[in-house]
């Protein structure tokens, strides 16, 4: 496992390819819930999510060779925004695999970072395919968004920053998808953390991280019927053991709590958050009791919504 | 006029009754506009706009004695909601006279903070005599959002703030509607800026500052056809004088422009910002030649907006 000294090294490493997002707390909503809230607000960060961190690390940690021959990934959200981004602030070609039918908003946004894009037919295979068709071509290195050690730390980085500034925290809650921000978070709170634990939020429609902890093994979702678009992937075999050894507990939560813990997060913080980053106050706000009188962290994992396309 | 100590009194007396708001700046609006731009985050204060630091500094500016006599004010928009929570935290009746028109969601919020409301026709004639006649009922002091000295001095404590942290600023910018902001930073500016000056922002659909400050007398707004409804009232004979003094230029918008500045802030900043606070980046995009290279500090004036009832 890393240890405390090589995970700093890691965030040294990303600090001038990232921003140090501000952490910010509502009298209002600490009135509702009860208990002692700081929100890191990594929809401030570079290209509006915490993706930026992994994405940094991954590529500063490629050989100058490797680095040359550019980076691969399949993806339609943040993760190719931020490694379009990050290589492009590193002066290394990125080639980003999209579906065709993934909207020109987020192709648009890829562009803008410099990602090449390819397109494919929308599913698994054609991704995978045409993914690996890059990498035989210019020597690529395929970058995945979740399941990858160098950006499960970079991810870690946010909580580092976190506990920084507020040390006795006794929790930091992160929404947990593919699993890469919940380990890195789980291992910066074991190295950084006095008393902290970590805990995963995700939708109950798209509660893999919850089975897989209590089966033991890497369960998948059948449906994914959430608005928290960013949380329907699944654990991956580099980050489960790290989420099994480290994180106390996945709490799940309902649409409509997602959907008025949002509300609340646009109204009464005056920020911009996407819906999967809304599943971690939704969690505190379903389980009052746990958290009453807490000092709890929670990383607002990004702010890339489509602002013509509310759920309110 | 009041001195830089006397302002500095303010300050420290509305302290434990604000939040200091945080400055952001964003790498890619600094881009676009080729400006160096300090965002001053007022929607993120208290009751979600600036106009908490005049009222609170208005309130605590009365006698013990009139302060249990409380305070009345005709308003729908935000100075009622600071009025009422100022008042809310320092025990002081808030008397709010609101038009029988007003939306629901203005009302709930003024009941939220605690004010009390008293519904009246839709007319200046009408808000006036309601508020005479609960003067003359209940002993309360009238405060005027934006032509009362003490409110002015309070609006100014933002300028200070962003000054303390920015004190190289070259300009800040304030949108201008009834001038009570733009007063009060033009003083803090006076008495705290270097080599600052003061510049104020309105809609061409409502520029009466722009033509009083021609015209050297206050002028009315014929007509008010702008998003920003904020910016629709005139400046007073308090702030007017101070506003020919000190302030270097009024800058006109259009409405495109402001709904551009607004969607440009939503998306890369990720803060939620009223129509009016777009205004003061808009005449920055407006007007790249002057802002060039310069160090520009704009008071994001708050954040709330109607999420049902987007511009864009």
């Amino acid at each position: 496992m890393i240890t405390r000294q090589e995970l700093e090294q890691v965030h040294q490493r990303i600090l001038p390819h990232i921003h140090r997002t501000p952490v910010l707390t509502s009298h209002l909503i600490n009135e509702i819930s009860g208990s002692d809230l700081y929100f890191k607000c990594e929809n401030f960060q570079r290209m509006g999510a915490f993706k930026m961190r992994g994405a940094a690390n991954a590529i500063l940690n490629l050989s100058k060779d490797k680095q040359r021959k550019g980076v691969v990934t399949h993806s339609s959200g943040n993760f190719a925004q931020a490694i379009s981004l990050a290589a492009k602030s590193l002066g290394v070609p990125a080639y980003i695999v999209m579906p065709s039918s993934a909207p020109e908003v987020k192709k648009a946004a890829v562009r803008t970072y410099g990602g090449k894009i390819t397109e494919c037919p929308p599913n698994l295979k054609d991704r995978e395919d045409t993914a690996k068709k890059i990498m035989e071509e210019t020597g690529a290195t395929f970058l995945h968004p979740s399941n990858d050690l160098d950006v499960i730390y970079g991810q870690g980085t946010a909580a580092i920053e976190l506990l920084e500034e507020q040390p006795e925290l006794e929790y930091i809650i992160t929404p947990v998808g593919g699993g890469g921000l919940l380990a890195g978070t789980a291992l910066a709170i074991k190295h950084f953390g006095i008393k902290c634990k970590s805990i995963g939020a995700e939708p109950f429609e798209a509660d893999d991280a919850y089975r897989s902890l209590k089966n033991g093994k890497i369960e998948t979702n059948t449906s994914t019927n959430t608005i928290a678009d960013g949380l329907k992937t699944q654990l991956g075999d580099k980050n489960f053991p790290l989420i099994q050894e480290l994180v106390q507990e996945i709490i799940r939560v309902e649409e409509s709590e997602i959907k008025q813990a949002m509300k609340l997060i646009w109204e009464r913080m005056k920020i911009i958050v996407e819906p999967s980053s809304a599943v971690a106050l939704a969690a505190v706000l379903r389980e009052k009791e746990k958290f009453k009188g807490k000092k709890t962290g929670i990383i607002i994992s990004g702010g890339n919504v489509d602002l013509r396309n509310l759920p309110f």
